[in-house]
């Protein structure tokens, strides 16, 4: 056995990946074993996932494999799935063997939350994965050539939207997009179909100005979305969607981005929960456990008013940094450094070339924000894999 | 009323096509009122079916607009689906609407024959019409997607094709093809795909001499296609195949290629058929009805040695030439043609830069065939649409 310490982390999402590359950057040779434990040997570019899922990008532009992001004579990779977190054995189970640790660092992404709506479990479809996303966007495709097939029936052409927060907008935005491409390419007059926005608050994009919202809204609603807010999904059955004003929507396809928790692993831990969620102390630990960070999704801190910040790839990316910064700071016995969030700003895309922004006091739309967007995005490749990914992946921008 | 003939033509096929080009180039003005019916405002070239159906080449490739290739001066084009051919009162009645003629001229194609084997009317797919095989290349697509999302069924990527003749050999040929980029695109080992091709005679490729069936069976197995020849499909369940031999094949995706027949509108108007086929006379008439042709799948011509042509192409196409020449005739009171079939030769495709051929006592096999199918291919857009058709079309080849 070495006598170096055992830095394990569960997940390479964004916390997950920039802890790991900030640890292969401070540790010095021989400092820690360091482990990242992954199901996929890719990242996912999670803001980035509402194209795929609607098939105006390519699955390719949303991932890269990990082993580019990391170097592997300094971190070990395991592609596997993690199946407990054995607290008190320090140890965690894979699907396929046992990793011990002396530091482990938890950022293994949510779950959706269906809040027990009957059948959404079941019948609707969650935007949180590459598999999910192609799965979303066959499922819509094949709902069109069905549809020539069939006697033309409305529910395989009636698209229900569960949520209209930021990834319920974009996604709804990315569909109206591709909905008069795959009328075309199946000879279907795109006046028949619908996609509905269910939303049971009553507006869009919470956290956004009103005026922002309501440009939004405008924007959507001119490429074709209907919006019911107000109104929440009272039950999910195959082939309709019963809401709580009574209504029945005929759909095959329903979406659901309503709400995401943390994930079970994580509760089945043993840690105190929020909805999945750990409130981790200022320096990123599970309370009781100096050796254990939790970041993302997972995680839950509370802002200056005592509110929770949202779950975003922002706070998991700078929650990593922190994260690795204080296990090297514990490793080497010194000061560990408070974690604060910095709100670099807030982009939400509506589609091609239309978007809204809040950076700082300035509010953007249209194509402004578009381009903002291209920003942030091209931004996080450049921080994980320098220019030569900018320049691989850049191509959607 | 005009005291000039009416001639409705039913079916834009390879016949119904031919038929109304030749009418539209012998007729004289006010010799005559054609009406072409199709359920569509597209042709299809059927031949080339099986790509699309696979994925391997586009929807757009295999079709073309009746409007490029008749003149809607001459030649009324109606979109519709026909009902009921009335032959006491000289009337089609179509979906919306009722025509009256003087002269029928059938090319309504034919329909899949299942003979009977439950299930294969409600589980299988079949390749008849670009609507259905958008359906079969999506649904392929989508077990992929489901495949990923679900605890990775084999049912979802083993594929079944029923019948190894001309269409299924073609149509496994090209999903042999396809099957490595669906594996790369979803993350599949393609070891674990079966394409499985049961085919209840002992052989493939019946008319094709021993050594280039061998040729075609070696090539495709070296692809990777599992062949059961001399075993019948018994039953087609959700999810499994079952085989006269006991064995079940999972898997959700089959493929019937094994019949076809005569179309069921032919049957119920009161014609004498053999599997919905009507024997018609030596002008291709049908028995009794002067003023009636039937050409294509519905039509049966038997050769010197007593044996039915095989309902191909090349037979409906020269069909259409010779039945609208005797119509023509037949309005000037001029001496109609007997039809006679010209063999022009044979070429099956077994995918990318593969396949086998004969003309005349030569046999082809390999690139040499492939270029001929290209060929073929050309001919074909060609005689129907001129060298334009070529140049738009021809990007496939």
């Amino acid at each position: 056995m070495s006598s170096i310490p055992k830095i394990v982390i569960l997940g390479a999402g964004y916390g997950g990946i920039l802890t790991a590359q900030r640890l292969q950057k401070e540790l010095n040779y021989n400092e820690a074993d360091v482990t990242l434990v992954n199901r996929h040997d890719y990242h996912y570019i999670t803001t980035h996932l509402h194209m795929p899922a609607a098939g105006t990008d390519s699955i390719e532009n949303t991932r890269v494999s990990i082993s580019k992001l990391i170097d592997e004579f300094k971190i070990d990779l395991v592609k596997s799935s993690v199946q407990e977190i054995r607290l008190h054995d320090k140890k965690v189970i894979l699907e396929d063997g046992t990793l011990s640790y002396d530091y482990l660092v938890i950022g293994l992404g949510g779950e959706p939350e269906t809040f027990g709506i009957p059948g959404l479990a079941e019948h609707a479809m969650t935007i949180r994965s590459i598999n999910s996303v192609r799965l979303i966007r066959e499922h819509i495709e094949y709902q069109f050539a069905l549809y020539k097939n069939e006697r033309r029936p409305q529910e395989r052409i009636n698209f229900v939207v569960g949520g209209a927060g930021f990834s319920g907008i974009e996604f709804v935005a990315e569909l109206a997009d591709r909905i008069p491409k795959l009328c075309k390419e199946y000879d279907v007059d795109p006046a028949l179909v619908n996609i509905y926005n269910v939303e049971a608050a009553p507006s869009a994009l919470p956290g956004f100005a009103p005026e922002l919202v309501d440009y939004a809204i405008r924007v959507l609603e001119k490429k074709g979305v209907t919006f019911k807010f107000g109104v929440a999904i009272k039950e999910c059955l195959p082939g309709a969607v019963l809401l709580n004003n009574g209504e029945e929507i005929r759909s095959q396809t329903v979406v659901w981005t309503g709400g995401i928790r943390g994930n079970r692993l994580v509760e089945a831990a043993g840690f105190e929960t929020m909805r999945g969620r750990v409130k981790v102390d200022e320096y990123l630990r599970a309370p009781g456990y100096e050796n254990i960070y939790i970041i993302g999704d997972n995680s839950l801190i509370f802002n200056d008013e005592g509110r929770p910040y949202p779950p975003t790839a922002q706070i998991a990316m700078q929650q990593g940094v922190c994260c690795a910064q204080n296990i090297v700071a514990s490793i080497r016995g010194k000061a560990m450094r408070k974690f604060e969030f910095h709100n670099k700003g807030t982009v939400a895309s509506l589609g091609k070339g239309e978007g809204i922004a809040v950076v700082g006091d300035k509010k953007y739309q249209g194509w402004k924000a578009a381009q903002l967007k291209k920003l942030v995005d091209l931004r996080y490749l450049f921080i994980i894999g320098g220019i030569p990914l900018v320049l691989r992946k850049g191509r959607f921008l």
